[in-house]
């Protein structure tokens, strides 16, 4: 089989699923930047809640894609989408003619710029729903959660993305394929677009908190995402709000990833969940008020942050 | 004449504009709690950048409006507007059946509260443009601007109202008496509504920054503001969103009174300006999203602050 795998931004989320394909017997490498003198000595160690803890060691750990030996069957891309990382740079030298290339990134309309790079290319598009961080250099920690959707934007019936699945699945962990990942995509930015900024702007608010003081805003902003989704022609089901709402009551109070990189001073995934889902709304003569203003004001912050010290 | 004046919740609008009506010859005290000791041993020092420096020695310095001795003419109430001050109390022992109460304040739909519990006095309410800081305990630093808006509720023909215009025009002041005063405080809110929050969202930004990066999206915040105000049956100039951006572009990069709360740690007055124009917009059924997301996110900012340490 095809079994040769090289993760490129291999922080938390690759080097965790990266780890899992690796014990799913797949040959699996890691373009990685900032950990790369110990992780190309020792691997990552991953301490897993629900999966117990091991030892990961890349077949191949470099620090550019060109330096990778061989071909890779899948490319499986894990970085941030952000305005300062060039995705497709990234992975350019190690895209073979039968690679399929894979995101597992968040965001919505973030295949486009991969899709015209590669247009003969498989693309996977791929979301995790996972709480994953770095705890140290080479070190990650799954706290929980683990799913995976994986799905074609061609929708062609190939094998790949079953088998890529089908590895996920030996290792333990959750994965599905998705008929339609951009709705999937929507459906997850739905719960994104309301709780990542407001936990940012808040000054650092977790979801409980949120949710218990303005749970109108909050299901006026995902009902506005919903609106965008199904003018883009992707109608998401009716209750999702309903049950995003639920979801989120029933969580423990929960940090979200773009308030963890801001109190990180790391660059936040506004334009990848907020500005394209905006975009989106604009071509489509979608009026969606409430989620503009949590895009302003992102962005009045992010000028802020910039104006006040360099972004890390 | 009827020049016996008490200031209530003299801080450095308060300090200032009675530093004023002393100058125009008239009796003045204050009520003032923070800088008592001082302010009764050595009066106020106030340096105008337009107006010169001066020494005020009120005639009474209070801790409490029941200390206050004879009966005023006029009691200018000149705090803030949050939650945690009391303007009702503030006053009352101070509040003679003749005595005129004036409000030197910031908001819309702040009056009423006031006009429930002196129904039978004179109401002037009154809005300051003004940069005045306190720089040092009894020391007021007047910056710039300084002209005042007066208007009676009642719109009755009375000489209280022209009489105090005059004793600050004397002062040196421009003073003008609206016949529309509820229409002036909405116009000031136009303006208010989007820089203020914006500018504390964003980390602290100054209007310049604003400006430059969002205007359309301060115009539709300024645009929903005429619109309920509109509703209220205050209709405001039509060129008044074009005004106020024209101004905000010829005035030096400004960073507005609710910045400077934030900073300070003090409380800020959201409720009067975002939560009292988002309840009348609900009262009449006119939608603001882009004024209520302000709204929702200073609620939450502000619920943010108390929970991680005491608002001072």
């Amino acid at each position: 089989m095809n079994n040769k795998v090289l993760i490129a931004g291999a922080g938390a989320i690759g080097g965790f699923y990266g780890g899992l394909l690796a014990k799913a017997g797949a040959d699996v490498s890691v373009v990685c930047r900032s950990d790369y003198d110990i992780v190309k000595q020792q691997g990552y160690r991953i301490e897993s809640a629900t999966l117990g803890s091991w030892q990961f060691m890349p077949s191949q750990v470099l620090r550019n894609a060109a330096d990778y030996e061989g071909q890779a069957d899948y490319l499986i891309l894990c970085s941030k989408v952000t305005a300062d990382i060039d995705r497709v740079a990234l992975i350019r030298d190690a895209v073979a003619p039968h690679t399929a290339i894979a995101l597992i990134q968040n965001g919505v309309e973030i295949e486009h710029e991969l899709q015209q790079a590669f247009p003969d290319n498989l693309l996977i598009s791929g979301l995790a729903f996972i709480c994953c961080n770095r705890i140290a250099p080479g070190k990650i920690s799954h706290l929980a959660y683990g799913k995976l959707i994986l799905g074609n934007l061609s929708n062609s019936h190939e094998l790949n993305t079953p088998h890529l699945r089908d590895l996920f699945l030996r290792a333990g962990i959750e994965c599905v394929i998705s008929e339609d990942i951009i709705a999937s995509r929507w459906q997850k930015c739905v719960w994104n677009a309301p709780f990542n900024p407001l936990s940012v702007l808040s000054g650092g608010l977790a979801t409980q908190a949120i949710l218990q003081n303005q749970e109108n805003f909050v299901r006026r902003v995902m009902q506005e995402v919903c609106n965008i989704a199904e003018a883009c022609s992707h109608p998401l089901p009716t209750d999702i709000v309903e049950s995003h709402i639920t979801l989120t009551r029933e969580m423990p109070p929960y940090k979200t990833s773009m308030l963890l990189d801001f109190e990180r001073g790391h660059t936040m995934e506004t334009e990848a969940i907020l500005g394209n889902a905006v975009r989106a709304a604009q071509r489509q003569g979608v009026d969606c008020p409430c989620l503009q203003s949590l895009y302003v004001l992102m962005q009045l912050r992010e000028l802020q942050i910039r104006s006040s010290g360099p972004l890390k």
